[in-house]
C-alpha cells in the first residue's frame, strides 16, 4: 500500500494474531477446557437444552423459565420451511448433492431480500440470525432425504430443536438418541475462534447481510483445512476392524507420515474435553459392538503412539467419538459434517452478531512481491 | 487460546497488518498509481481488451495473439447460461430482488457439485474460476431484466465480454458505449488488497471450493463499509442540480459532518488515477448535460472543500465518474454496483487462485474479554 514502512509483519496465516476481542467463549488448550460465555461448555452439554445454550450464546445469559419457553417457541416456528424453498431443494438436489451444498443454495434464496446488517437494529439482526439458524436443520434434513429419494419430513414447531432435527433426518423419535444427539450438538456449538467463525466475521465486518456472513462461515467450514470431519474417524474404525489390528495400522500410518484421524488437536495439549464427554455418553448409553470397538481401538492407538513416538502425547479428539455417537443415534456418515454444521451455525451467528455490533471493517493488507511495475 | 503470552496484538481491524504476499497487484496511494501484475492498470484500461487483462490477472502475462483468441473463445462459451439456472432465476427474482442477491443464489446453484480447491489441480482450479467469472455478467443481466419484467437476452459466445454484457443488460450494441464500458470494467478489476478480496482469500485458505470463496468475496462486497458504490455519487449530482448550488450543498454536508460521496479515498493522497481516466473517457466521448454538470460540480466541490477545510485535499474518486460513465452507456443506477461486481470478480478469482496455491489456512485468534468462566 502507500507507506511500506508502516506495514506490520506477523506470522504466516495470522497465527496467534489477535483479530478481535470476544465475549462469546474461548479454549484453554493446556487445561483441556473450553467455555461458552462464562460457562464450562461440557457442563452445559450435560445439563442444558440446546435452545437454552443458544440463548446464552446470543444474549450472554441462560434464560429463565419464561424466556426459555418463549425462545424455544420462536425457534420452533422459524424451523418450518416455506413451500418455495422446499420446491427449490427438489429442483437442485440430486443423489450426488451434499446437504451442505444444498444449504448454501437454500440460504442464498431465503436471504434474497435481506438488508445489510448495519441498516438493522440489534433486535432485527438477532431476528435474522435466529431465522437462518433455525432453518438449517430443516434444510439439511430435507436435502439429505431428497438426495436419497425419500419423502421430506416437515418440521414440527412444537418439538425441541435436537429432537426435530433427528426426526426430520431419520424419522426416529427415540428419547435416548435425542438426548445423546443434543449433548453432541451443544458440545459443538462453538470452539474458540475457529476458521469458519473468522470467515463469517470478516464478511460481517463490512456490514453485509446475515446470509452473506453465514455463507462466508459455511464456505470456510467446507474446506479440508478447517478440520473436524467426524466421518473420517469412523472410516478409520472401519479400516482397522478388529482392535488387535490397531498397532499394525498405526505403525503403517506413522511410517507413511500420515495423520491419525480422530487423534490430536492443534490447541489441546491434554485430553480433548469434548472427546471425554462424548465417550462417556456413548459408553453409558450404547453397549454395542461399535462402542466396544471404539474404546478398545482408542486405548490401542494411545499405547501404540506412546511406543512409536515416546513423549508425543496424542489423545482422541472430538471427531473420534462424534462419529460413533452419530452412528449410534442413526445418522448416516454423509450427515455427520452437516450435523456438525447444524450446531456450529449457532456459534457462527453469535460471532457475526458480535462483529456487526463493532461496526469496524477487518481490512489487512498484502505485500506485493511481484516484478516492479512499469509506470507510464 | 492456550498461551496468552504468545499472542500478538495488532491495530484494530488488522489495519496495515500484512496478511499475505501477492503477485497480483498493488496500490501506491502517495503516487496516485495502481497496477495489475507488472502493468500500470490505467494504461491497460486504455489499450487492452477485458479478456486479455483477465488473462494477465490469472496467468501473470498478457496473452499473445493465439492465446488471446483461445482465451476469449473459452470465456465466450462459458458465458452461456444453462436452462436450469435461467429457470431458477425466473423463480427467485421478483421486482424487489437486486441483481447481486440473485447472483448469490445462481452461483450457489451452479456450484452445487463443486469439489474443494485442494482436491483440484491448478488447471482445474483455473477452469472453475473461469466458469463462474464468465457467468457473472449473464446472471446479473438476466436477473436485472427479470426484475424489470423484461425478456432475458441470451449470451452470444462469439461476442467480446464487455460488449455482450452491455447487450444482455440493455440491448445496446453501440460501439462507443462498449469501449467506454470496457475501460471502466478494466479499471475496476482489482485495487490492491480490498475487503472483498480478503474475504474471498480467507474462505479459499481453508481449501473450500471456488463457489464458496467467491460467495465470501461477494458477501463482503455487499457491505456498506466496503465502499465503491457508484450510484451514490450520481445521486449527489441529482441532489445538487445546477452546479451553482454546489458550494451551498458542500457547506451543508460539511456542517452536518457528512461524507461527500465520490470524493476522497482511504489510500490515495493525491488524484485517484481511476477518476482521472474515467473523466477523460466521458468528456471525450459524451458532450452531454450530465458530463458538463459533473465536471463543473467536481471543480466546485474541490474549490469549496479548499475554502471550508484549507489544506485538506479531497479529489474525485472512482465513484464520481463511474456513475456518469455507466449512465452515459445506458446502464440504470441499480446496475452500477452489479457492473462493478462483474469486473471485480476477475480480481477476486485471481486472488482466490493465488491463495489456494499457498495451501495455508488464515486462522488468527480472538482475545476473550468476558467474565471469568466457572470451571467444574
Amino acid at each position: 500500500m502507500n507507506a511500506t514502512n508502516d506495514l506490520i509483519t506477523v506470522p504466516r496465516g495470522l497465527k496467534n494474531v489477535i483479530v478481535t476481542d470476544t465475549r462469546i467463549g474461548d479454549v484453554r488448550g493446556s487445561e483441556g477446557f473450553y467455555h461458552y460465555r462464562q460457562y464450562d461448555a461440557t457442563q452445559l452439554a450435560r445439563t442444558e437444552r440446546f435452545e437454552d445454550v443458544w440463548h446464552l450464546m446470543y444474549r450472554g445469559a441462560l434464560p429463565d423459565a419464561a424466556e426459555s419457553a418463549a425462545f424455544a417457541k420462536r425457534i420452533g416456528e422459524l424451523r418450518v420451511l416455506d413451500g418455495p424453498t422446499v420446491d427449490l431443494l427438489r429442483r437442485v438436489v440430486t443423489p450426488a448433492v451434499e446437504p451442505l451444498a444444498a444449504l448454501r443454495v437454500a440460504l442464498a434464496a431465503a436471504g434474497i431480500l435481506e438488508r445489510p446488517l448495519f441498516d438493522l437494529s440489534e433486535e432485527e439482526r438477532t431476528d435474522a440470525a435466529l431465522r437462518y439458524t433455525a432453518l438449517a436443520p430443516t434444510i439439511v434434513a430435507a436435502a439429505h432425504r431428497l438426495s436419497r429419494g425419500l419423502d421430506v419430513i416437515d418440521a414440527d414447531p412444537t418439538a425441541a430443536h435436537a429432537a426435530d432435527y433427528l426426526r426430520m433426518s431419520t424419522g426416529s423419535t427415540d428419547a435416548a438418541a435425542v438426548e445423546a444427539l443434543q449433548t453432541y450438538l451443544i458440545t459443538t456449538i462453538d470452539h474458540g475462534f475457529n476458521a469458519s467463525t473468522f470467515a463469517g466475521r470478516v464478511v460481517a465486518s463490512s456490514g453485509s447481510d446475515m446470509t452473506s456472513s453465514i455463507l462466508g462461515a459455511l464456505g470456510a467450514f467446507l474446506g479440508p483445512l478447517h478440520g473436524g470431519a467426524p466421518g473420517r474417524a469412523l472410516a478409520a474404525l472401519d479400516e482397522i476392524g478388529d482392535p488387535t489390528n490397531t498397532r499394525e495400522w498405526v505403525r503403517s500410518k506413522v511410517a507413511g507420515g500420515e495423520v491419525i484421524m480422530g487423534f490430536g488437536h492443534a490447541v489441546y495439549r491434554t485430553h480433548d474435553p469434548r472427546a471425554e464427554l462424548l465417550k462417556e455418553v456413548v459408553t453409558q448409553r450404547y453397549d454395542s459392538p461399535l462402542v466396544r470397538q471404539a474404546t478398545a481401538v482408542e486405548a490401542e492407538i494411545e499405547s501404540a503412539i506412546n511406543e512409536l513416538k515416546p513423549g508425543r502425547k496424542l489423545y482422541a479428539n472430538v471427531e473420534f467419538y462424534a462419529g460413533v455417537l452419530m452412528s449410534e443415534v442413526g445418522l448416516p456418515p454423509e450427515m455427520f459434517t452437516p450435523t456438525f454444521g447444524v450446531a456450529r451455525i449457532v456459534g457462527w451467528t453469535a460471532n457475526i452478531l458480535e462483529q456487526a455490533a463493532e461496526r469496524k471493517i477487518l481490512r489487512p493488507v498484502a505485500r506485493y512481491v511481484g516484478p516492479e511495475p512499469q509506470q507510464a
